[in-house]
């Protein structure tokens, strides 16, 4: 397995302890009430083809998009299923990124060029752009996506981390047909280990991408939380909200401790810290795990505590006074 | 999507109501009981590699297997995989079987052709068996499948139904590193919806598997769930004696109809009805409902009910009572 946030048990292996804040990831630490006890048919019966019509109808009014969802079993599995959407060829992918897309790609055969600039990503048979982009929280325009996609053989756009500023997403434009949206449900909800996820495509790209994840590819569980979450306006707008004021915060703390923001979305911050190794292991030392990069000296990406005893441990290790 | 069981919602579409018994599947109606508040880690968090391999060691230990276990979204999710194990040539499939196998293959370019005896398996560069077969209940030798094994390129092993009757399954069996086991959990523990099954391989197809799942390829509730069930020996021996009972009432009951038992395993029973379709009318005009093949005028697949007001309904629907 490629290196990842979320690798908490190595973090607990490398510096011990058990009580650990995991701000590896960007996944919303508040996450959606679900109902105490799932409806026993979820568990025992296979999904029906209107359980899954009915999740991927409050996913396509969720994201406010006239393109077909496509339930997965998460953004990644999506991204599993992206190198099969079109004949082997060369892929090129807007970086620094999420590291699955380029790897997924690679192992199915793709010859894969990792490249700094949009412009690059031209002529590609297969292009990648994560927007808003993790873990520097670039965005690209829709206009921009649009015209990138007259110039490559297929568009996929992962707006995993797309949900908290949803007046931006590709997903609620017209787009050509030869583009591909990659929605995560797992990270804005804060249910990551649910597995749900959606591909949004015209339908004939969506027929595909459904065939060749086969039948029932999202779990009863997924099914029944996914459809009601996402038909939750007000636990989302009030989310939203939330998020950005605790984004702001963290940017705050991060400031005091002398880190300067290179972006992020309000679902994880990340900061240039003169030096990632050792400020990781700073907040180690209090048993904050955060997710630090190969490819940078200095970066260092947070996501947010859950609750006040994460703040207050956090401003801790963060003022230097330790435990 | 090919024709299933588990279509439901097609059954009440076409003959009305709503209180439908499901006997379309070779689902266990009596399901492991889940705990009824899973450990909010499960949900929220993305799964660990701890927490997989310890599902994955449990699975081992369950399938008393010196294999090496891919934990699965549902036996499903590795027959989507079987495609891509070797480069695409010529699949044989023993047939009549699960539909699913040849489909997945073609759709991936494999050449297909579907034989009824064993001995023409050879020479394919993949073969499939599904033993216990489904529907008609054929098994395959352990010593018939290793040998078999020397003469195909890839021998695929489809054991969604051997967990009832463990003692003559592949899977316990030292095996050449050209076989890939499948298995279902959902089936025998009642809990299809949560997707789960196990691909079992040698180290290195086992690694190759793994990573065409990619990462989180299972849910936290599955993990969760599946890592307590598959450890549970006493649920798990009180089952396989009540199925056996079961499965031999339902056999008194389709004696009682006319009907000749062509075989199946203790999770479902296929009879020879003489007209399936006249069959499967009767039963879905008391809302039971069952599972007929495209490929033959008379059989019909029971799964069993689930309690005694399915027993009952099912014996007056077959005494002709009608409601």
């Amino acid at each position: 397995m490629r290196d990842h946030g979320g690798d908490l048990d190595r973090a607990r292996a490398r510096f011990g302890g058990d009580d650990w804040i995991d701000l590896s990831t960007g996944i919303n630490p508040v996450a959606y009430p679900v109902p105490d006890v799932l409806p026993a048919r979820a568990l025992a019966a296979l999904p029906t083809a209107e359980d899954i019509a009915g999740l991927a109808d409050a996913a396509r009014r969720a994201y406010a998009t006239s393109l077909v969802p496509v339930p997965l079993a998460g953004a990644q599995a999506a991204i599993q299923i992206v190198p099969r959407l079109s004949a082997v060829g060369r892929a090129r992918v807007l970086v620094p990124t999420y590291n699955e897309h380029a790897g997924a790609l690679a192992a199915s055969g793709w010859q894969v060029a990792e490249v700094r600039e949009p412009d690059a990503l031209e002529g590609a048979d297969l292009a990648v752009v994560v927007s808003p982009n993790n873990p520097d929280g670039r965005r690209a325009s829709v206009s921009d996506l649009v015209a990138l996609a007259g110039r490559v053989g297929l568009l996929v756009v992962d707006e995993s981390f797309a949900d908290p500023e949803p007046e931006s997403a590709l997903s609620r434009a017209e787009v050509p047909e030869n583009v591909v949206i990659l929605r995560s449900f797992g990270k804005f909800y804060g249910l990551a280990g649910l597995r749900l996820g959606f591909a949004l495509a015209a339908p004939d790209m969506a027929a595909r991408i459904a065939a060749l994840a086969g039948p029932w590819a999202v779990s009863g569980p997924a099914i029944a939380i996914g459809t009601r979450a996402l038909g939750d306006t007000a636990w989302r707008d009030e989310t939203r909200a939330r998020l950005r004021v605790d984004a702001a915060r963290l940017d705050g703390l991060a400031e005091w401790a002398g880190w300067r923001l290179v972006g992020g979305t309000p679902l994880f911050r990340t900061y240039e810290t003169g030096d990632a190794a050792s400020a990781q292991e700073r907040l180690a030392r209090a048993r904050i795990w955060s997710r630090i990069f190969p490819y940078s000296e200095g970066w260092m990406r947070l996501g947010l505590p859950g609750d006040a005893a994460g703040w207050a441990r956090l401003e801790t290790a963060l003022s230097g006074g330790g435990e």
